[in-house]
């Protein structure tokens, strides 16, 4: 079931180039080879998606939505070898990846149900006022429709939810609009299967073979070459700040701008507030030291900064969590090149004169092993030194004490753009929380109180994503519904004859849309 | 009234660099002399701004909405100066100028009910589910915030609805950013006067001063200055390619990228199908030369592109166009700039062989007078030459004669992107028509039958955009109420007590907004 094969359109293909995905629990490459995509390949793939555009776009909701229940259905049909390969390829436990398996079909069945409830098409209808003075009225008619072929980058960290049938690729499919993924090299069998399945649910659809190709490869150039391609009309990537910072240039270099949906880096701040660490500081930490090692670290939510006024409950607190970190067991990180980088990121604050090490986790046996780490340091150093606001990806968190409330906030204004931003507070904290929420929104997509940030509820409210660099645009979203307003552009038709218009927006409704006629929300029937 | 200022907030600065306004029909200046801002003053500007935005952008709709409506009472309030100052520095005639009052005061009163309506915070709850299986779902709340202090580039061409009460500035204040204004050199008097009833607005409606303020400036580096600094979110520009290209070159040299919403350059095709040729070829001339040299073609939509399958009623088409366009009077351009580069583009046209001349308007006296001039040539020219499709901002217009439909098609698929696409088509068209619609919609933003591009309403299913170079950014409109849209961001808020939360998000929903609950839209009561 799995050849290695590159998958563009329903065309299989080879290479001359080959790599291997690594087990990262031994460090032995896994069977079969893959062939590396090139130049070549992304151009036959765009060339396909720019020829499947003018019919997958114009796809009624209904259809849309079957589609993206059918990869659900392919998906779950592929069984335990979707698990099993995902397993060996990540080193990421069984029921978390059975979980992040319920995740992906979970999303691409909600997005269904947002299809045909439609009102992410926000079909807009001024009628004509002849006899409007100064002037008349034309008759206007707005409603959105696809951008184009995406590029879709798949993620280390979720092999499934964010990878070739992740959030980015069914989001921009609902949006009417074919994908190209380039493929994760760390699990590049993982995602041959899913690619396989989405490519069955094409076919059975009856939709254009280039809805979807599957490209894998491990070199820069490729992706490079993707983001380049005049055919391409947005990219939806995760992964690290110099990855998205790089693909931004390329986009940045075209001759048309497009938009670059680049999910990057976040440290998640939470903030320890006094009455919440005086009644509960350490209950806190046990709970604090399970969001920090989950998954050894590696998601994008991770509290990776903790920022707490000096007192004794947050000596109570930092002891309490010290211990449970102590006793955490290591845990197999991602790849290797992703366990280097986090030792590389521990060593530099083990090596930071103004930082102390309060913690770090059991030694682990064996390769790629996270070893958790827990810093502190004052608020004053913590200002005057940007780099340890940096992201270590990996169960890596560092203490900010300040000396008073007026301190706390200065760090807070101090801190980059993140996903999430946390309060544990307790009703006495109320009044002091009051004037952080504005400022905690002002720096991130999420602001929570009294949960840990790991943990992205898919669904209609959700934001994932934030001010630069935790995203490289902040007026959007990567999980949850209002992604896909990401992939969508509108258009205006102005006295196009009924027959001729976009269904959603033809007179008689045909798709029971929600419609806003002459400023007023309509509701469907 | 005038006195040649900076205004910053509630300040007044002079500066030792000054420029003056020259009225384009005489090329003499016009009192009084203009301070020219520079990087003190945008440090300044943007530091009000930035100080205003927490406040203002948490104002109440209503409050925004009665400020936007201030700002209309205070434009109107200036009275019949306004009108003579835009008339001496920009060549513009009084009715045009009144009725461009009538729109930017028109727009302002649009965006306040919209404000009032309350759908633009896209205010959705997903209620929290602790019994949801396999994990408990939290209290999720989403609303849009605005992004951050804005820069508003005046234009050239509509010095009342395009700058600095324009349409950008209009959909920021009510996306509640803050906005520092680059005023237009080409009519600095206009621009202080509109500015100065901002200021009074902002003052009377009891905003933080940084709200708003004005700098005007002939140079380039001003609006360099502007975009690269870093409090400021999002950029709204119309203007040249040039000029835009230039802007989204400094913004993606910045550390973080932000929105630029570059309105550039447009040749508004028009593809004149055979029936209707055939039925009133000759009855469409007239109407066409009088879109195409209304106000000296100085519109963004004005239509320099016609398309046509050769035919006697083409030509028939051709020569009444170039009966009337030879019959029409010079006008006065809007600045020496702008006519010389008309000149230099018309005299492009005239010197390419594969261009004929059909006619050229009446030769003007005086300086800075846009002669009329329509071109044609054939597709097979059109398509061998990029540069034939490049804009020349003015009554210039070249007609493209095809073979055929097929090579018709072939020119479509061929342009760049445009603000609009028109067909002139009657019902035996319909059906060749409705191959065309979708190819004009995938390049422009408005797609249009039987009218002529220029006259841009101003309303909810407006769309005034499209794919690049028209705009640099494909996913929205600067004319209609979607343009708020570009200055917002959504923000998520999980498990926040109640009194804790934005206003929109409330359980109590005090400002009676819609809502979508659990995936429902709830309209308001």
């Amino acid at each position: 079931m799995i050849t290695g094969s590159i998958l563009i359109g329903a065309a299989e293909q080879q290479s001359a180039e080959l790599f291997s995905a690594v087990d990262p629990a031994t460090g032995a490459q896994i069977e079969p080879e893959f062939a590396s995509a090139g130049p070549a390949e992304v151009d036959a793939a765009c060339a396909l998606a720019a020829a499947a555009f003018p019919s997958f776009s114009t796809t009624a909701p209904e259809e849309r939505a079957r589609f993206l229940e059918a990869i659900a259905d392919k998906i779950v049909a592929i069984g335990d070898a979707l698990i099993e390969r995902a397993m060996k390829e990540t080193g990421l436990p069984r029921p978390r990846l059975e979980g992040e398996r319920g995740r992906t079909t979970g999303q691409l069945r909600l997005f269904a149900t947002l299809l045909r409830e439609g009102s992410w098409l926000d079909a807009t209808i001024d009628p004509a006022m002849p006899d409007r003075a100064p002037l008349p009225r034309a008759d206007l008619r707005r409603a959105n429709v696809g951008l184009g072929p995406v590029a879709v980058f798949g993620a280390s960290n979720f092999p499934l939810a964010f990878s070739v049938a992740g959030g980015d690729t069914c989001s921009a499919l609902a949006a009417g609009c074919p994908v190209v993924v380039k493929g994760h090299p760390a699990h590049p069998g993982t995602g041959e299967l899913v690619a396989r399945a989405i490519r069955e649910a094409v076919a059975e659809s009856g939709l254009h073979e280039g809805v979807f190709s599957y490209l894998p490869g491990p070199t820069i150039a490729l992706g490079q070459a993707l983001v380049a391609d005049p055919r391409i009309k947005a990219v939806g990537f995760t992964g690290s700040r110099g990855g998205g910072l790089a693909l931004l240039a390329t986009a940045s270099s075209r001759a048309e701008p497009i938009p670059v949906y680049a999910e990057m880096s976040s440290i998640n701040p939470v903030v320890l507030m006094p009455a919440a660490l005086e009644a509960r500081g350490a209950a806190l930490a046990p709970a604090f030291v399970g969001s920090l090692t989950m998954g050894a670290g590696q998601f994008c939510t991770n509290p990776g900064l903790l920022i707490g006024i000096e007192s004794e409950a947050l000596d109570t607190f930092a002891k309490a969590a010290g211990e449970a970190l102590t006793a955490s067991k290591p845990i197999t990180m991602l790849s290797p090149g992703i366990h280097a980088s986090f030792e590389k990121g521990v060593e530099a604050l083990e090596a930071n004169d103004a930082v102390d090490t309060l913690a770090r986790g059991c030694v682990g046996e064996g390769v790629n092993q996270a070893r958790g780490a827990l810093f502190s340091t004052d608020a004053a150093s913590f200002l005057a030194d940007q780099a340890l606001g940096h992201e270590v990806f990996g169960s890596s968190s560092l203490l900010i004490r300040c000396q008073d409330m007026d301190e706390l906030k200065r760090v807070i204004v101090s801190l980059e753009g993140q996903l999430t931003a946390t309060l544990m507070m307790d009703e006495a904290d109320h009044a002091a929380a009051a004037e952080l929420v504005p400022l905690l929104a002002a720096k991130a997509g999420r602001v929570l109180a009294n949960g840990w940030p790991t943990g992205v509820d898919v669904g209609y409210a959700m934001v994932h994503g934030g001010p630069f660099p935790a995203t490289s645009d902040v007026r959007t979203t990567s999980v949850g519904t209002l992604a896909i307003a990401r992939y969508l552009r509108p258009v205006c038709y102005q006295d196009i004859p009924d027959a001729l218009l976009p269904a959603a927006l033809r007179q008689d409704n045909p798709w029971s849309l929600p419609r806003r006629i002459d400023g007023t929300l309509k509701l469907a029937d």
